[in-house]
């Protein structure tokens, strides 16, 4: 299977088991998490590759696969990717560079699937 | 003093004092710094809100200002801040808000200098 | 001014000033991070517990101050402090120790003013 | 092999290579590292938790793991754990959601084997 | 196939996708990284250990396994290597064990094909 | 008075107050804490390097000034903290820069006082 269905069911299977759990301030927060990246004072294709960078910087190799894949679908292009990750690697340091390898990788694969 | 010519006063007099001990890989580093932010694939404008919530998310006062500080300088508008800081909440969690504070205070600043 | 003033009263100035900007994500955050504190399943005490220990291994002095303040609100002991913040020490490491010496003085002012 | 056996396995044999080696510091640290959890002030339940959070803030999937055995063995309930990881998120940020997914997947198996 | 084989073909592979995307910071990112453990004040053995120090209390698996395979190339000998561990697990706390585990495994590795 | 002064002073005043507590773990963490850097398979000049290094990229101001202390007292050149903080620099990101700003400073006057 590849990467992006692997990530994606996983993901999926596993949010609908937190989700019918009912645990209410979870509820909420993943309610809200859906809620920050929608059009505001900036649209949500400038929101996404904020969510990118910050989970790219914090260095969580799903949320950055989730943040490429939404990055995705609003129309971001391979050369902001690398802009985005360049600016990640200086802030964040070559202890970002293995995820860069596994970022590559993942938008990569979407990029051929479109 | 004002937050901001505090911050800046420092940032420049211990910037000058480790550029002239001529450390070549740290001049490197300092020279790449600068280049990251110009336009490119993405435009500055854009970049320096990057740079922003990477700071943020890690959780730097001292980052975060100096970004505030260039994103006054590039017209980003005090709605976007928010929405910025928004995003770097969720993202980074309650962790995050102490910081929060500083930095509308530092902005609130920036904005009555305009 | 005392430690506990001073925090609390920039604090409250600030989370004031950002509520107003009314920027609807971050007042939906604000609010969610005050129900989660709530009774639950663990208790409020309990949660305030874990509130402390997740700022201080992530090494926040505003926030392991807050939760100082809200554990001395709800009647952890001394001896229970001790015992959050060297689970603290030995999961986070000795990084942690600076953090330590400003809990310490922060909650032997919080005693003094019982 | 579940989930559960692979890491207790690989955890286990790991731990009695280091040992061997007969480090002094080493071998200090993992022996503070267990009195750190027994009765003190706060009961070894408590404790479990406290360094359950401390775990997933600090975004550790195997110390998450080991935290939720511990956990499971002391009779933490399926509510208490989820009270857990809400502080957890709020605090954390949504950059702990992919780590409560493989928690709870975790948490999930612990307790059929119940 | 080995641990080490492993990580040295996928890190060549995407490595060598990465840098004829010829995006100009990340090659000097890259670039940078490389002139940075070049003997200098410090001989290049000392900053191989430094580099693994780091990676490690930021707990980088993979920048752990590429400073290893390092250190073994200039010569540190295990015993150096478990010193090296041990100031990281008191400095960065228990949360660096999981990491310790995986990390002697693949220095045996590396001391096997000797 | 000096910034070493405050620094040591404060240190100093605290870690008395906390180990007068007589709590178990944390007296055993600290003592734990001064046995790391003894010479060992690696000598207590190398160890003090890496506890610099561990400190500047998990951005500790205090723990960074210790460190400085240490390495002063055993004779590490200011040509060889550059080189620790450019490897910290390059391995940790930009976001180390402010406390590079304040290490040079506390170096500085260090160096005025021997």
């Amino acid at each position: 299977m590849s990467l992006v269905k692997m990530f994606n069911s996983y993901r999926s299977k596993m949010n609908d088991r937190i989700l019918e759990q009912n645990h209410k301030v979870t509820n909420r927060f993943f309610s809200l998490d859906n809620q920050t990246y929608r059009d505001g004072a900036l649209d949500s294709r400038t929101k996404e590759m904020l969510g990118l960078i910050a989970s790219y910087v914090l260095r969580c190799d799903d949320c950055i696969k989730y943040h490429l894949g939404k990055c995705h679908e609003v129309g971001v292009t391979s050369d902001e990717i690398f802009d985005i990750l360049a600016v990640g690697n200086v802030v964040g340091g070559s202890i970002c560079i293995p995820h860069m390898r596994r970022a590559v990788e993942y938008w990569d694969e979407l990029m051929q699937n479109t």
